[in-house]
């Protein structure tokens, strides 16, 4: 992804491997500026993910395949190391799928840093695959709506949601973004928001709250992204992903899922078997550190809903665009 | 309504008359402190509409009768004094209708005080009434859902959406309240949450973006308020409100509307008339004065949203409930 850091454009990853370490921009401090903190330890690492120094579930997964490669350089206990790194998110699949992954590996007896960096390089690539199905479904003057952030922030590089439209951006076509804040975290507005004002793609920051009064005025496409996607379609995505689904269906929206296939969990066999994270009310009464609640007050805060496939327009996958009932597809 | 200051609970509105002095709760320091204000010059009371130390329409419309009553105290230039009240917030019929209210009466000869103490308190007795009809549609161990603030503080005191809810809890009942944040002021985290935490009504505060989750996980009523409603039922109220109302509608819960009938605006055929306020980006990008989003992008920020009929169980009002094509009954 272009990053611009003092005066000058980067090209750079949320999450790379170098010298012994692993690297990562510590999401926390986007929008106002951009820190690489670095770990030579896994435990420093699993730790990142879970204070959300690195967030969104195919760069987690990439961060838990780097953990796993520290772990193994260092030659610590690969069993306890797996378990303390899947503890730290219940919800992302790829978490799960990375340790597991670098479990193989590692017991095959594969260079850890290659298998890592062959992780986190078959992500890119399936961005690459989702951004250039993904921009077909993108026309000029298109008007589409985005969630959260599903960036490169998110998945390594180049994303899931935002690659089709870096595809099309690229491609010439020119559009326009609304991007959701996305309380309570404001990922939509710090970090997406963030990436299309990097890239020079046109978007807008609305609040969650006006997404049904854009997409009743006229949207052309919604995508967002997913953290699961259960064997049936349904999926978790991040808290609002439902209301949008439920929106663009009522006002005749197409609404697509861009993820890649090992999202897919065909072990949860239908969306209510996932878990959902509930987090501390803290995120949500405060503000950049500035309390903003009633002290006193309750807080409940989910942190991702389960949209039932029947809202699920197609799935954007690096194999291509599905429909709910065609994801068994990507079994073969 | 119910206020706790240093320890002792005090029984107050949100705005009222003392001493010849116009006073109110100055809702801008809520909820981190009580502050009240005074004022005895009715520019100044004008003043603090525009720059929301008081907001809510019928609380907005009571602060106008009373800066209209200081102004012919002190016999003022009447006509110059209602210009300048009624310019203070563009949108608020509330206000108009008071500023209008008070010159007729004073031109009748009427007490200046007596006149805005009768306009205050029949928003007062409307609220009543509403709580009460309101109150029956809740039963013991519901799962209420509000937006925004239509409490005591917006409607001089009881409240609107929040009337049933005063008088139900009163009534013995006990349920449970999801209060949404309701970005991008923050009047349900900030308003509603302190108003309920006063009165010791159970509830808990959510982010704009889990509506739909508990919606679809089980609210047995949502309850909100209204700025204006049109002749044929659509109507207006803060931006996140379509949401909910089409989430409702989706997942089969009751959608109520609370509001007095003064908001029925029958010279307003259809919602879509109804003008929509932008407001600056800066309510967006900018917490408690801490800036959020990254430095240079574009915002979008409508304040309200128009929520068709079609989606709207039954209007609470100071003459009963009605449905959406009763609301002409109120006419007669």
């Amino acid at each position: 992804m272009k990053i611009f850091i003092d005066g000058k454009v980067r090209d750079t990853r949320a999450v790379w491997f170098e010298n012994d370490k692993v690297m990562m921009i510590d999401q926390r401090h986007l929008p106002k500026k951009v820190v690489i903190v670095s770990f030579d330890d896994y435990i420093d690492v699993a730790k990142a993910i879970k204070n959300m120094t690195i967030r969104g579930a195919p760069s987690i997964g990439a961060a838990a395949a780097y953990a796993m490669c520290l772990a193994a350089l260092k030659k610590c206990d690969l069993i306890k190391a797996s378990k303390e790194i899947k503890e730290m998110r219940p919800t992302a699949n790829d978490l799960f799928y990375a340790v597991d992954y670098m479990m193989v590996c590692l017991s095959e007896g594969k260079n850890p840093i290659k298998a890592a960096e062959s992780y986190a390089q078959s992500i890119i690539n399936k961005c690459i695959a989702i951004g250039k199905y993904g921009a077909e479904l993108i026309k000029d003057h298109y008007k589409i709506m985005t969630h959260c952030n599903a960036g490169a922030l998110a998945t390594v590089d180049v994303g899931t949601a935002i690659a089709p439209m870096r595809q099309a951006w690229k491609d010439g076509k020119r559009f326009f973004v609304y991007v959701s804040e996305t309380r309570p975290r404001l990922q939509g507005m710090k970090l997406t928001a963030w990436e299309l004002l990097q890239e020079g793609i046109d978007h807008a920051i609305i609040t969650d709250n006006s997404s049904g009064y854009f997409i009743k005025k006229g949207v052309d496409i919604v995508i967002v992204g997913a953290d699961r996607i259960a064997a049936n379609g349904d999926f978790a995505n991040k808290i609002g992903t439902l209301e949008k689904a439920v929106l663009s269906k009522e006002f005749g929206v197409p609404f697509y899922v861009a993820a890649p296939t090992s999202t897919f969990d065909f072990n949860t066999k239908i969306g209510e078997n996932i878990v959902i994270e509930n987090r501390e009310g803290e995120e949500v009464t405060t503000v950049d550190g500035v309390m903003v609640a009633p002290v006193g007050c309750k807080v409940l805060n989910p942190s991702f809903d389960v949209t039932p496939a029947r809202y699920v327009t197609g799935f954007i996958t690096d194999k291509g665009i599905l429909k709910p009932n065609e994801i068994r597809k990507v079994i073969k």
